[in-house]
C-alpha cells in the first residue's frame, strides 16, 4: 500500500505474547476456530506487522468504527443518555466477539435487514438494558481493502461483577431471529493483566 | 500492508497518462479541484503504484461496492428489473462522480438520513428515470483504512446519444436535498479511446 494517512477510526486487535489484556478464554461459537492466545493488544491504526511477519500462532483483526447503520433518532437519544465510555478504571475485564454475517443477510434490502435487526430481534432494545453496566465499541470490517474474516467486531468492556449481565446481553442476543444469519463468530474473554 | 487477499469489491480509479478512456473534461463540482489527467483505467483490486511513485499529476482512487443503504425491497427489484450493465458495446461515454458528504450528515440516524435520500430528495426516483441508458456502479470510500479524500465514487457508462438525459440525471440529483450535504465533487467524463 501507500503513505496515505490511516483513517482515524481504524483500530486492530492484536492477539500474541503481548498487550494489556490477558486471555481468559477464547470460544468458538460458529464456524472455524482462531488460535488462542496469551495477550491482546487493541491499538488505534494499523500498525501490527504484516501477517507473514507476525509470530507463529499470534493474528490480527482490523475493522472501522461508523456511523450507525440501524438506529433511529429515538433510539440513538436512548443510547446516548443511558451509555457509558470504555476504559472505566472498574472496567477490568472485556470480551471481543468478531462475527461474520451470511450471504443471504448482505442480499436484504435495509428494510428488510432493519425488520430483523429491531422489530424482530430487538437487537438495540436487548443492548439498552445493559447500560451503563456494559460500553461497547462496534468496527465494520466487510468493506476494508483487504477480505476480512469477519464483517464485524464488537469490544466490550465492564466490571467483574457485571459479567453475569453481559453474559445475559449474549445469550438474548444469540437467541435472536438476527443471529440466524451469523455464519462465523468466536468471544475472546480477557481480563486487564496486572 | 500485508499478502491478505484483496476485497474482490474493491476498485482503483486510477488517472493518468493511461488507461482505455480518454479525459475529455474535469469540473471541480464543490471544493478542492484534482488535476486533470489524460487517461483513466478502471481495476479491479488495488494495482495502482503507491502515491508517492504515481507519476507528477497522477491520482488514484479507491472504493468498494458494497450492500445498500437505503434503498427498500420493492425499490431494489425496479431498480433490479430496469437496470443495464456497465459496459455495454454503445456505452462509449462515462463519468466519475467522486462526492464527500459533511459531518452533519454522517451524524444522522439511519431514519434521518433515509428521509433526506429519497422521500425529500426521490434519490433512487430520480435513478429509476434514467434506465436502462445510464448505468453505474456505487464505490463507497468512507470506511477504508486509509483516509480517502471522498465518501463515494460513482461510474455511470451510457452511449453518446443518452448524454443530454446523464446530464438532466445528475441536474436532478444536485438540486436536491440530499446535494447540500455535498461539501466535496467533481465530475471526470471521458470517452473510450479509439
Amino acid at each position: 500500500m501507500d503513505s496515505q494517512p490511516t483513517n482515524p477510526r481504524l483500530f486492530t486487535f492484536l492477539a500474541g505474547r503481548e498487550g494489556p489484556w490477558a486471555v481468559t478464554e477464547l470460544r468458538t461459537v460458529t464456524g472455524e476456530p482462531l488460535q488462542r492466545t496469551e495477550r491482546l493488544a487493541v491499538l488505534p491504526g494499523d500498525p501490527a506487522p504484516t501477517t507473514e511477519a507476525l509470530p507463529a500462532g499470534a493474528w490480527a483483526l482490523r475493522g472501522v468504527t461508523s456511523n450507525e447503520r440501524y438506529v433511529t433518532r429515538p433510539e440513538k437519544q436512548q443510547l446516548l443518555a443511558s451509555q457509558a465510555p470504555l476504559g472505566r478504571p472498574e472496567a477490568t475485564r472485556a470480551v471481543l466477539i468478531p462475527i461474520r454475517k451470511n450471504p443471504a443477510w448482505w442480499a436484504m434490502t435495509q428494510d428488510e435487514r432493519r425488520a430483523i435487526f429491531e422489530e424482530r430481534s430487538r437487537h438495540n432494545a436487548i443492548g439498552l438494558r445493559y447500560l451503563p453496566a456494559v460500553a461497547r465499541r462496534l468496527h465494520h470490517c466487510r468493506d476494508l481493502a483487504h477480505a476480512e474474516p469477519f464483517d464485524f467486531l464488537t469490544w466490550f468492556d465492564f466490571a467483574p461483577r457485571d459479567a453475569p449481565a453481559f453474559d445475559d446481553l449474549l445469550a438474548a442476543l444469540r437467541a435472536s431471529e438476527e443471529w440466524r444469519y451469523v455464519d462465523r463468530e468466536f468471544e475472546l474473554r480477557v481480563e486487564r493483566a496486572g
